[in-house]
């Protein structure tokens, strides 16, 4: 806590992101030692750069002396590419396949070893899932991570089936060769399905949005109650919604293409 | 650019939201230059701070080398309760809205002297409007932003209607007196109405949605063609869209409340 000696300026950088990096998980609100415990870094320095993240608006204090995350860390957020660029762009699709479907129709990227939810559109009686907008999803367990999974370079599923293999329900399958499998059938379909092997009642179809060079954007998927009928009637539509997402992706490219970008 | 000694780590957290900052215009992509000429700071330093961005990942560069906001910022600003923790309870109200009229349905906050766009659902067909999701909108010339500051207090009024009122077109209010009148109507009514106001051709309708203190806490929206019938005709279902999320707000109140720091 004392010798509080000024370090230079890069892990000054490093330690206000590793401050921000404490609300990426369930937590909306944190105290002074809420985020010096998860951060690992001393109350004062926490404070000190705190205090300036709160100047710019990148914090916000809450009435009881909180932390939380400051909507112009938000308006600079909305300037991504692979998260509000792409989202404008499926908006129109995702939105026709709600009106056809009334359940929760999401929108996915590949980040690091998950699938990070960009969209989420919801009706009212829809059942309860576990996805929310910024959140993530594993690669091996839901309809999208296997649909963006099926639809990656083999360095990359390597890389995710080689992990272990959580089980979140009695059907989530945890067997690298039983995902080789499914990955297999889900390229020769055109879509993924999860039955329940996410969320117990709960049952998904996605499918993979190509980029112009036929690289894997993104996944859009339907979650539905698991009686409601096959799942498989859902397939015709969400991969229609992703045909279209990656027509307008085409046609729609900016000079500084947000496709090219959307690999990165 | 030389004499490159490090300054207290207080600034360098400035200079790092400076280079940040830089995005929340409308730019999407910046080149090193692009951001030393929109911060005034050296070349070396905004090297060596985006360096650190993108290693954390709150930047990304772009095929060409140039600087983009990154998926880490936004997953981040996802936890942003005025914004995304508003928007997931608003959103089945807003898709109801969007449901019977099938044009734009806007949610905004009340930020600054500003109408921040917290969501959007458009039609691919509807028309063209100047808002989009992490924009801006004036409080004088916009239906959500009228509604805003219909239902704030004095101060901020009276801060609002001093500062210079642009005209966007002929018919956009540019006098304290003309604005202070509709406001009254506005409480009166409960909507707010901007026709033509903002954009030629556009004519929109907006509701406050008030939090449990009766405090305004956001704004919702109906954009639709000027010639499209009367624009009152939408109040009763723009109403009813801040009455339900209204609702959603104090029956969904968290322990640490996001309908008090809604107004913070």
């Amino acid at each position: 806590m004392s010798g509080n000696n000024e370090v230079p300026g890069r892990s000054v950088v490093m330690k206000a992101s590793m401050i921000l990096d404490a609300f990426a998980g369930n937590r909306v609100a944190m105290s002074l030692s809420d985020l010096a415990r998860a951060t690992g870094l001393p109350s004062s320095t926490v404070h000190r750069i705190a205090r300036e993240l709160v100047t710019w608006g990148g914090l916000e204090r809450t009435p009881g002396g909180d932390y939380t995350v400051g909507i112009r860390l938000w308006e600079i957020a909305a300037r991504s590419r692979r998260s509000y660029g792409l989202r404008e762009l499926a908006m129109p699709f995702l939105q026709g396949l709600f009106d056809v479907s009334r359940q929760h129709v999401q929108l996915a990227v590949l980040d690091g070893n998950d699938a990070l939810l960009i969209e989420k559109i919801s009706a009212a009686r829809a059942i309860d899932t576990i996805g929310r907008v910024g959140g993530r999803l594993p690669l091996h367990a839901s309809a999208v991570g296997k649909a963006l999974l099926a639809s990656s370079g083999e360095a990359v599923q390597s890389r995710a089936l080689a992990r272990t293999l959580a089980a979140y329900t009695p059907f989530t399958l945890t067997t690298a060769a039983a995902l080789r499998l499914q990955l297999a059938e889900t390229r020769r379909c055109g879509f993924a399905l999860a039955v329940e092997e996410m969320s117990l009642g709960a049952v998904s179809c996605a499918a993979p949005i190509l980029g112009p060079g036929h690289e894997v954007v993104a996944a859009v998927s339907v979650v539905m109650p698991a009686g409601d009928a096959s799942p498989g009637r859902w397939s015709t539509a969400v991969m229609g919604a992703a045909f279209g997402v990656a027509r307008a992706l085409t046609q729609h490219r900016p000079p500084a293409a947000i496709s090219a970008h959307l690999t990165g």
